[in-house]
């Protein structure tokens, strides 16, 4: 295919990290990341991201954005992360570690970058499969964002690939390998802890380490991921 | 109607504070108001905006984000802002004026923000007649938005109202006049000057000050904007 340039969401973590290389497989050059610092508990997957982002060659950019003042998520909030069982997807089957519109606004700062650089393709890592209970992770969600883009800018085919949406876990990591993606340098965990010689250790208990557990144990992929003990 | 809260987004212009006040008569309670520091040439727009949100009795709050770091527009940028003829629509019929995902990045807080409060409402002063060249200014746009919204979150009933949108400038300053909106507390000039005395004085050539002072001669409403003599 025609060289062409794509900005790729990446949050540092497993899924994001796929898709880029997935954008770069599928023959988008230049890429551009994006990560964003939107007040969440700890920066260790913005360290994450900027170094994903170098190994790639892509340019990378961090935008910060002040999601905590408006509350709402125990990912910017005091509110407890879920520890040792997937989160109570409460009455409306939305987890407390939804963040809210958090695509929304990492969409639209994607969509204003792609607009100045007259890029049309922007990679989000959501998944349908693992996060059912995020609205902002489902296709449907996916091509309304991409059918507002395109009549709100100068990019009229524009378009989201969210080459995850309808993957499991397991079938990301497999095609991540596949790729060349070096899954050690990504971090998923909620709630991480920095041991005094620097190396940041995952949880282990937290939804997003039980997920990516689950994952590597399904691939069939030795996790590569430091746990706390 | 039952009473029930709803966002405003104020910038300060004429436009917003008359969709604030229709918003007011309309009998949505509470009143929250979002300005954005977007890295625009001027800070004076957001002082009005505060103002105007005080006189109203709206919760107020001002969002920092900085869409310079993408560039593209002459609102943010170092292009100059067109004086004495309304902006080149250029070969695609977008003003320089525009900025690129502006209303959709605005947008997208605002619906963060509702999330949180509960609230099913945001009201935009957006115009699809004076502003023509702008994507994200028609009607189409607004309902792509509320669509998206509605499969991206919680709020699955959420609306954009822009009462604005088939209005001429003269027809919304005249609802405005009926509503008691003081537009002298109002701004709208992208080039504003401080006087010595502190007094801020607008433009008069640039697009904004053309649109504002033919709309007020259409009205056949005083003008209560001070110019630059």
């Amino acid at each position: 295919m025609k060289s062409r340039p794509a900005i790729v969401l990446l949050s540092g973590g497993l899924d994001s990290a796929t898709a880029l290389a997935i954008a770069r497989v599928s023959g988008y050059s230049p890429l551009y990341t994006l990560a964003f610092d939107y007040g969440q508990r700890h920066r260790y997957e913005l360290v994450r991201a900027r170094k994903l982002a170098e190994l790639s060659g892509a340019r990378h950019r961090q935008v910060t954005i002040d999601l905590r003042q408006f509350g709402g998520s125990a990912l910017t909030d005091d509110i407890e992360v879920p520890k040792d069982s997937l989160a109570d997807p409460g009455t409306d089957g939305i987890p407390v570690t939804y963040v809210p519109a958090r695509n929304t606004v990492f969409l639209s700062f994607a969509l204003a970058w792609a607009e100045v650089i007259e890029a049309d393709d922007v990679f989000i890592g959501v998944n349908a499969l693992d996060y059912s209970g995020y609205p902002d992770c489902r296709p449907e969600y996916v091509e309304a964002f991409e059918a507002m883009a395109r009549l709100g800018t100068r990019r009229t085919r524009f378009n989201v690939h969210a080459p995850l949406v309808h993957l499991t876990k397991a079938q990301i990591i497999r095609r991540g390998i596949e790729l060349g993606v070096d899954y050690a340098g990504t971090l998923s965990c909620y709630d991480p802890r920095e041991q005094d010689d620097g190396v940041v250790l995952s949880c282990g208990h937290c939804d997003a380490c039980i997920l990516r557990r689950r994952g590597f144990a399904e691939a069939g992929v030795a996790d590569p991921t430091m746990y706390v003990a």
